[in-house]
């Protein structure tokens, strides 16, 4: 790999309108763990193939949506280095406030989009981390659809050519693939701190601070067939797939969890390099990017947002 | 990710006795692409997933076997830096003079292990690379095990705590996981440099300058059972598998190409990231972390080398 | 399994608009052999794996649609037996005058549905059979979506309960699955004359003599998969999937082919025994039962036919 | 289909060294579901996709092996014809008198492999069916290796040429593959009753009444690579796989139980039609139609019976 700051998305917070539906459905159907609550009643998750303290923490809310995400850079040095960047690039900087149980110091600002973006060097190992010592694949097999990690999110605001050139610039990521409008603005960017095909993406939209997904990793396109299968047992309500993405050529299905967040479960996908050259899609072959065989966008694809 | 100097093993070069079969092989059972020779009449060869000029190589010789493996720096500044760094850790840096079409200049040396590794920055883009304007998955259906990319390989020789230390202090790898014998001498390491399970292996062993395998990663676990079809098919020499590492997670085949050399077809493994905790195998376990399914060692395993 | 006098779906004659574009779609996208072309300029098709002369066989007509399918019965004195029930059953019985290069005697007779339904006892083997010596699994790796035989119709029409009671008094066949209207009336059977999930079903609608499907069976899920990546490729115009169906439990993609007739391509469902209790469907969950995944009836399901 | 008298082999009985282990296997690995006792001890046992009473038996005993197994066939009336046709091919019959609760009368005889085989028309549906009203695939995704069925056994004994003589002309099966010694004497043949590409097969050996394996039903290849993960995590002793074999083209892991008997659990596998013709293999060839990956006889396949 190359030269990156950002080691991965390592937290999400949402809010969800029905806490205790949305935390059975993290825990049940995708098979998340429960970490824990904080003192203020939150519900964290990690999957069992996670080393780090929680990765997913719910919200009770009058409305779902997105809270924030947190990146985990290299090291203190780092963090201290991107703040300043991050400052420098224009964003004033805080410290959360908020409690998150085996959490180092976290830095916040508001990016142009509406979306508060964290970034941490330090976190405690879990209690419950996969085996370390002549490892079995699994201590115990995967419950639900077996999700593997928090993969990636996707977030939909204004003017994401300027989160884009916030994401390089500060933070060293690099973008595999891009759709500009026929006129030249930014619409659609998938970018990436290391090999996965992205870790962030972002929509142009005209509304701020919205989210289009968070993801979960799968083994591969069987464990989609087996996540769906879990579909239509639990009733969940599909949005697109079992499909593939021509963009990040990633398998793929989208469901929405009790509260109304879109989730997406994705296996796959190619090893991005920063040296590779990058992919581009104009606005009118999009559709088929985004859904392979479907051939065309699904309308509720870019209508439904939380 | 995190902050490492190396983007991929890019080139590999093997020695054939059989170079005609070995072309026909590598060519239409693991359906890699024929670019050319060179002047002195090696193959050059790349998947239908590779941008840059060609990744494997082959040169008919009278032993079968490694001649090198040529790492991709970030830039050439990072060259220069690592061939000092090179020199600095105590190994003669020279300029490689073979012909290698495409690819700028390639510094080598010998390492303890009695392999030659080299480095290099640059390299052309191939005639014939994936799709960049709103790209399908591939131009043409994969041909044969439909090998996405040189993947990784695994050598064989003395000294590996040194080759170690050179990869990790000099190129900035990790290791995800290792296995020391009882009494604290490396004895497998398995190397990284970004987010794929490894890039690189070794294993101890007396003889100098050996390798155990080259591998091409493949999409998934069907994609290995579709791999091993061929293998019946064209009554290929199998070795092991299909399996599952413990080590690493992948899924795996085993089987030698017509000149003797053993090659893998491996699909799947975790993302690998540089803040996560090792794993340890201890050597009576070892042969469990290798076959997951056999758990044992298969004997071939430890000596059929090249 | 138990007594039945029919021993598949052998052969079906489909109308086509274009027929060029209609057999490069069978050769080249299903992956079927051209196995010939009949004097009056008709194109037949076996899959690799069909031992009989032609399975399918394409008309190029002003109209797309269904011509007739033929089921092959254990023996001539079958053959004469069911004739004779045919008749005895009411539907006057002829003898198919159409050139079916191969097949021996066809009896024909329009069921109450409007379709032509033909049974024969003969059929010479086709020239290019999979290996009966020491045999591989496959001659050559199939090409295209690997359509493994012809595997089932769904047709649609009038006075379906009539239908069924035909298929499964006189031909011996049994539903493994049904649904009826809230009254009772018959809205959709599946049928199957041994351990197949279904041979052939029927669907209640007013207009007779049209054809929902005709379904080509693959090897599995990846598969499925597998042709969904060449329906993006091909820019197929597809229908509904991949999913699985909850009814005969199979995994499926429907797509239409450029003449537009739809085509299923379906994987797994159940090993059906007569001796099983039937399974049962209500209309208002019968969509659930097509469509597990998206749990609702996609409209085109039942509106689109040929 | 065509007119055959069995439905399927609907029971085996089995005798286990250590009752306690096998059932926990059973149970817990395979997954199957625990119906109950016997009042003399035996544990018996269905899959969770399975309608009858039970179909496996096992049995504390000193030596572990095959006690007999049991086909349903169509009909009572039937099963008095194929009790007087039995007789009349020269095998004493009797009537069982071991309790196997919720089955009818039971006919048995000693086939001249020195096994017992038994024949009924009647047995009661177990409490624990799939769903019958508007069925999801399962009632609560399967457990552990998630055997569908129980599906086929193969036998070991002397004369095999005989019982394939009583299988055809008795039963109404037909076998669809077979292998001949160079002189023309039946060493191997797979039969079935049905679309099944084998109900029961048999090799000839010296010892009679020997059983190299019993098998159950997995949904595919990628549940075979499910059961192979899981025969790691449980340290189960492995046999042979995952493969596929040329032979019935199905894919498969062969495992021993804690008792010792071996374990088949198979995917796949064509349509058995009785009119295709028959595939023929040689003593020469037979190791890679076994084990088509391999490309040769595993010794242990052949030594190894119970």
């Amino acid at each position: 790999m190359a030269i990156t700051k950002t080691i991965r998305p390592g937290l999400i917070q949402m809010r969800v309108t029905n806490l205790e539906e949305s935390v059975a459905f993290y825990r049940d159907v995708l098979g998340l763990d429960v970490v824990g609550k904080t003192s203020d009643g939150r519900v964290m998750f990690k999957t069992f193939d996670e080393f780090d303290h929680h990765s997913v923490v719910l919200r009770a809310a009058p409305e779902s949506g997105f809270d924030y995400v947190a990146f985990k850079v290299t090291d203190a040095e780092t963090l201290e280095e991107l703040k300043a960047a991050t400052e420098a690039f224009g964003y004033p900087v805080d410290i959360a406030s908020d409690e998150q149980p085996g959490y180092g110091k976290r830095y916040g600002f508001t990016l142009c989009t509406g979306h508060r973006i964290e970034l941490y060097a330090e976190v405690d190992m879990a209690e419950n981390i996969p085996m370390l010592l002549n490892p079995d694949p699994w201590i115990d097999p995967p419950r639900g659809m077996k999700a593997q990690r928090f993969d990636h999110l996707l977030l939909y605001g204004p003017n994401i050519g300027e989160a884009v050139r916030y994401f390089t610039e500060v933070l060293g990521m690099f973008y595999p693939e891009y759709c500009n409008t026929p006129d030249g603005k930014p619409f659609a960017y998938w970018l990436t701190g290391g090999n996965k095909a992205h870790d962030i993406a972002f929509v142009e939209y005209e509304k701020p601070n919205t989210i289009h997904h968070h993801a979960f990793y799968l083994e591969d396109w069987n464990a989609i067939g087996h996540a769906a299968d879990l579909i239509g047992k639990h009733r969940v309500k599909r949005d697109v797939g079992p499909t593939r993405h021509a963009i990040t050529r990633g398998q793929t299905i989208y469901f929405f969890e009790p509260s109304g967040n879109r989730i997406e479960t994705y296996a796959g996908g190619y090893a991005a390099y920063p040296d590779n050259p990058k992919r581009q899609w104009t606005v009118d072959e999009i559709g088929r990017g985004l859904f392979y065989y479907e051939g065309e966008l699904i309308p509720s694809f870019l209508e439904v947002v939380t």
